[in-house]
């Protein structure tokens, strides 16, 4: 089922690595950028996140001896520090999301080097040195972050949705590891509801949910995958929904044979996978299109050139 | 799980205060200030709250013994005062959902005070004496809705999201209660579908909406949660629906160990823990912000400073 | 459970009354007036109800010996005259559903006069006499309806959504019954997803759809309600979901008790115990709003009215 | 439950052509002219299609011997070349799907002839001869549509939802047969959820999704009906969903009785029963509409013709 399959760690047969995204009130700010300071229900629903939700993650996970990543806006590591420190002694990998969870493929381009910019001082400032991993916010990855990421010594992402296992994405000489993410392990889809948040989805009981998170397991499982979920602790940091991933984790243990890893664990496998010459990854030469298709240009159409824009594999 | 954990009566496990919103005809005025009077069939939707369901939950209430807490705004006072002499009577608490269901973070300041006193005399004219308790309406909560709610001497308000348990909300030198909902135990996500409502959810069985509620009540029980459910006698109140209310009811106190409460009842016992000194509740400073953050202003950007915008926390 | 309880014939314990709204290709051409000639997906989506659905629940219902409600639009009527013939001839009852499935309180009143007109006119031609029955399109019944349908001499509605059982509705001294309904029961919900007729619900399974369907009847048979469905041939009358509206009726049947009845023939019952003295419907006296509520109009606060707009009951 | 019902080859109960829309990034460019080229993690998105679901399909169905329609727009035949070779090699049949998946009924005719006529060029080029079938992009078949398919020598559509079993569409002397789908056995309701793709359903899991797909096949193979599924590789070819897939084909396979057929089997089929007289298709004759309805003209009016628009049927 997975063509160029990889090998994990201890003969495991896949890869767990249960992400989360410490918005708090970034997104919801992005989103609403003039309206914010007056929607105090949801300012309050936001920092349930890291008021409430993040120590009761560290706890749990500590008591489990499990070590995840968190991607993590710069403004959010200037805002609630502690919670960054809390994450950090206990072993978590803080990761970069953005500054103000920016979309960036809504601004222009010097805008979101500005952003990057922001976020990687905040990030330097309090985790010191620089992060490896890149999430992008609302996964707006525009066809300049890539360059970007690689200027800034970025050595994966995790935004994008093209693969069941790593893969990397390369631009002129340079390329970073894409560890790839779905919708499906989003918990939006799931739980979100929340008029300020424009999201008005049914929401699932954690039981269904966990049908959906679960039957994404069992299939990484049976055949190889690396499993990422995108969660955020406002969403399944809840009472009832974190006792239902607890639960899931005791299923995934249970079942046996997998390694749980942050992705910068992943990160240092994959590499040393490569330098060892025991497995390539798949490689995308990016950015896929540099301006909208000219085929939907009338002009073009007496070209007689079905332009092809550029090959998509290294 | 709970970083400040609380204790409730009797050695409770948890509390449940099933509170409801009797919002009657006002939401849905408000939301269609121009055409309502044109739309009969929502029309005689929202009035199957006060015709049908509200004598409905006052008698089976009272088969159990139940005295509960409904939201009601000022103009639904007016309009249907045997329902809330019927409430009254059957000890069940009356707390003010504002005048119209009006948003307030979608009005001036003044118009919010205007409608907050027009729901406080409505309120005193019938029931007499003021409110203890308070939702925002579409817990459209505004940042000068504390200020006024302190001022008119509210001691609780029940329409933020910002934790499991109770928590404090302090302006100045004041503060009242805050008992936090959320959008997972509101009834519109699992069973509205109603054009003139602007709402159509996939309308789910009060089996699996009873699957939502009941795994928050099971953790609530397993943690020392206060469950709060936001219902509405024409979703709830139906009578599929509310036959799975009370047999929700019937598996909870099959359960035991659950400390059934008005939010009033709630309000006093956590008063009387602070008093006692017995539990300290978390405290939130507010406002959060005073106007939409700086770092969205361009003219923000050479200045350097990454103003955080004052300390949450008391 | 039910305030003024209604006996059924025959001690039966409940009322169902599975009616069908045959909107053919009205409905869509009215929601897309100039772009449905060129929407062709969506016309043969339409048709099936005539062409394939109408059939095949003649055949069924016959099989079964039931008599049902269908509610169909006058150019329904007039486009497809052979199915209105066959469901004549099987003993089912055609009611009026408008001419072209207009939405009658997002049209001014003379419009909606005339289409009404055109309904009666076309049923009158084909059906002969005239209806006794009307539920509006979209259950966009206007303030002017009522009016309207007492001077056209219609008997029952069925579109608001005001109770669980019959009752009245009465204008000047005039009065015709309510059939109330509820979007819980009708299929668009559960089964819609088609973005020509702009709804775009993840589709249940017939299994669960059901369920929702089912925990109705449920509560109807136990407290003694008339359930009404609000079904459309192009989707429950699509083959699986068919068989599974055939082994509701399995249910129904094997649980007992159930008086199936045509609402024509629960309009007979219901009349003959009022005449009896034997039951009296609760009853509202519409409209119920002239004009939007004053209260929203700022000259309005300093008068110091709070007006409440007419009584609502009779 | 079928009126003009069909026999199959060997007696089989039921056919079942499993059909799968090859879109690749041609869907996501269409509706995203101006921006597509930013929106890079939806260009991953659409492209697992192509690069990892393609090769996995081709890889589990040859196992299986299962020879499968797919339908592919011009445009991804000629950036995806070898992934088309990989089809036909293992003996699936690629039908046409636009040219870059282009909604026929929303720009002028002279356009949809246009970018039939390219996605022609493309298939001839690549694939050899001209293609048999015909699937709108979107199922957004217009008015000129099916004279530009008959002109082409198509010899089936399937994007029409008129029916259960194949039909036909005739226009002056010419016609073509329909196999019809729908929404029901679409993937993109149970599990779209991508804002560039502006689709955001609740996402069901593999399981729940099998609910609804199987439940139409019981029905087909009771029935005697044609199931055609409509599924995206990007979808439905993930793991954990395609792994259900294959379940679901066991549970297929052990009923027994079942025809599984490419489309062009399925046109060969039909042909051959008409040809030896042993069953007529049901025909319409198209265009229904040659324009918007006359009844929404108020000139229309004083007419006093209630203008039926041309018969329906051949």
């Amino acid at each position: 089922m997975i063509a160029n399959p990889i090998t994990w760690p201890d003969g495991a047969r896949c890869a767990v690595a249960m992400t989360w995204d410490m918005d708090a009130d970034s997104a919801f700010n992005w989103y609403n950028q003039n309206t914010a300071d007056n929607l105090v229900a949801a300012q309050s629903w936001t920092r349930y996140d890291p008021l409430i939700a993040i120590p009761r993650l560290v706890d749990q996970f500590a008591r489990r001896d499990l070590h995840l990543t968190f991607f993590v806006p710069g403004w959010v590591i200037e805002k609630y520090p502690a919670q960054i420190d809390l994450l950090l002694k206990n072993g978590h990998e803080i990761a970069l999301h953005g500054y103000l969870h920016e979309r960036s493929n809504e601004i222009d381009k010097d805008d979101e080097l500005y952003w990057l910019g922001r976020g990687l001082e905040a990030y330097r400032k309090h985790v010191g040195a620089g992060p490896r991993g890149w999430r992008a916010p609302s996964f707006a990855f525009s066809k300049h972050s890539l360059r970007y990421l690689l200027d800034a010594g970025f050595e994966y992402d995790s935004s994008l949705m093209g693969d069941d296992i790593p893969y990397a994405l390369k631009e002129g000489n340079a390329s970073l590891l894409e560890f790839p993410v779905d919708w499906t392990l989003d918990d939006f889809p799931h739980y979100a509801h929340n008029r300020d948040l424009g999201y008005r989805m049914p929401i699932s009981s954690p039981q269904r949910a966990m049908e959906v998170f679960r039957s994404e397991f069992d299939a990484a499982w049976e055949f190889g995958a690396l499993w990422i979920s995108v969660w955020h602790p406002a969403l399944s940091g809840r009472l009832a929904r974190f006792r239902a991933v607890l639960e899931l984790l005791d299923y995934m243990r249970a079942k046996g044979g997998v390694w749980f890893a942050r992705l910068d664990q992943v990160c240092d496998h994959v590499q040393k996978l490569m330098a060892g010459g025991r497995w390539t990854p798949r490689c995308e030469t990016m950015p896929l299109y540099q301006s909208p298709l000219p085929e939907f240009s009338k002009d073009h159409r007496g070209a007689g050139t079905h332009g092809t824009t550029g090959s998509a594999h290294c």
